[in-house]
């Protein structure tokens, strides 16, 4: 197969897993699903048999570069590229695609979120191979997920007539990109099997993808041409660190493949799961028989269906509550109804608000 | 007014506070209602006004006597009687007495449990004043609370007729002691107005209730007189340590006041409130507009009646929650609806069932 990249998107946040994440240990470096590994330890393992070390960028805001290198020693230092600001991803996959672009313009990358979780890993890598082989022809390809329930905190990609190609069938037309549904259409789509969610993977030869910029977001094509020219790294870091605040901000969703003409999907399902908040946690979670996730030494009476973590050598005691949310750490605490769960950024913002940061 | 000597009781072991009360530190030495002031702390300062120092005597658990000294430091550190085993309070009282009879066998000791929570500071010095001159025509005399609602959680003191005494009124014969009643018979006590709360509070001479236990408890009896017979305090300590677990396990108010002859009781409303649990804790803690009384840093997003208690420098977040108490220290944390706080003895019964000690 022709060179691939991975390019790893790494720039969550993490407000909606307050309290365990924070400011500088956003999301992606919290082990929620695996006990021992990271969401984006756990990304980068997944496609060590497809990708080579050398070739696997993982692109993080310039705060948590720090952390992203110790996360993932085995990558060379320089395949982590800091944001100097919060720019949204379109920015961040021209900045990947001038990397790779630079050291051979017809690799292929995949585009990867660091955070979702994967069930079903033999099955994720067979697809990932497939949509790279289908980008390499020169498209812009999507993987789309079968949908399993009438999900409406997703968009949806409407499939369009199969295409052939040299790798074979599996390959369609994206029709169209839908917003996040609300539930009566979810239910619809989910009826109607020529809807997929939007997994947010992309895959696309870095030539192909910078043409589309050229089109759609010309201040970034610039940008990222400007960028492969530069002599050397320290040179180019400056480069970026000048312009890097001024330029559109923008998805790589609205920005690019909403507009592009030729968007292909390939359909699959792996188990895959935008580990979003809490409840999401609580769902991925093994469970006791009265349906509680237990991340913590715990003392339960009564207690169900309740999603509850702390750190080593804290005890917690549930006496006769059920659905709830409870994430202990050392300095701050979170209790709520697994169906609140959306409501953590209020918290956030109270703190925000009331000069609280220590506690972010 | 005769010599008045204060037994403050201070035994509690403290399940029904968990976390925040531990068996080394018990809820007597918590801070419950008010902020800077433990429970016994208050109780002594209550009373300063009515008994000298060197005339307070707090009976304790051996391994509750330093922190009690520590508490107290004004007390004569031979004031805090350490019990060697726990054997109820009849025992602990013919013990005091024994002290008391040592120094003056006339003297009126006023019994008080070291926890309750005192509204009204005024009314209640003045019923220990007057309960006290009662005890001293010889009598065993008992203070009676009117009742405010039909709390099943109290026993019940059945008024008799109105005494003639040196005091002038409002002292009555008490007809008799009624055990915890159900709800529906606790709302009768209330309508009737002849039914009072037990309070816990006693009051007699030494010699008086020294009779009492020759008549009806002679191995404590026998235990007290041998004990005011030693030679030296650290002969007597031996003396006590020897015998204390062999003595009979049972209440003053089951051995003694229920079966002596000449009980009175003098009737009072003084904001007493024994503070038997977590629930109680929120009934007295001042509360803001939602009716949440913290006391913790906090973020409460539409949370409604709970009671929030953590360490300094620990934020409690709370969403869309009703009606929980949350407790957090160092290495323990306990979420149960208010009304659930009985069952806080499940939890330490199940950390004392698997061998979980360090958290007790």
């Amino acid at each position: 197969m022709q060179d691939v990249y991975a390019v790893i998107m790494a720039g969550g946040s993490g407000t909606r897993f307050w309290p365990l994440s924070r400011r500088v240990w956003p999301k992606q470096f919290l082990s929620l699903a695996e006990q021992n590994e990271s969401l984006l330890q756990a990304t980068v393992r997944r496609i060590r048999g497809l990708v080579p070390s050398e070739r696997i960028l993982v692109v993080t805001s310039e705060r948590h570069s720090g952390a992203t290198r110790q996360q993932l020693p085995d990558l060379p230092p320089e395949n982590v590229l800091a944001e100097p600001a919060a720019r949204n991803t379109a920015p961040c996959v021209a900045w990947a695609a001038a990397h790779v672009s630079a050291r051979n313009p017809n690799a292929v990358m995949m585009v990867l979120p660091a955070d979702p979780h994967i069930g079903d890993e033999a099955a994720y890598r067979e697809l990932l191979t497939r949509a790279s082989a289908a980008a390499a022809e020169g498209g812009l390809v999507t993987i789309g997920v079968t949908p399993t329930r009438p999900e409406t905190g997703y968009g949806y990609i409407e499939l369009g007539d199969q295409v052939q190609t040299e790798v074979g069938g599996g390959v369609y037309k994206v029709q169209r990109f839908v917003e996040k549904p609300d539930l009566e259409r979810a239910r619809e789509f989910v009826q109607d099997k020529r809807f997929l969610w939007n997994s947010g993977m992309f895959f696309f030869r870095a030539d192909k993808v910078l043409e589309e910029y050229q089109r759609h977001l010309p201040d970034l094509h610039a940008f990222a041409v400007g960028y492969r020219d530069q002599a050397t790294a320290s040179v180019a870091q400056s480069y970026v660190i000048a312009r890097y605040a001024e330029l559109t901000s923008i998805s790589i969703d609205h920005g690019i493949m909403e507009k592009a003409q030729d968007v292909r999907v390939v359909p699959g399902a792996f188990g895959w799961y935008d580990i979003g908040s809490w409840t999401t946690a609580w769902e991925l979670a093994s469970k006791d028989a009265d349906g509680n996730a237990v991340l913590a030494e715990a003392s339960l009476v009564e207690a169900k269906n309740c999603y509850v973590r702390a750190n080593a050598g804290k005890l917690v005691a549930l006496i006769g509550v059920e659905d709830l949310v409870v994430v202990d750490t050392e300095d701050a605490l979170l209790i709520m109804p697994r169906e609140r769960a959306q409501d953590v950024r209020r918290v956030v913002d109270d703190l925000t608000k009331r000069d609280a940061k220590k506690y972010l």
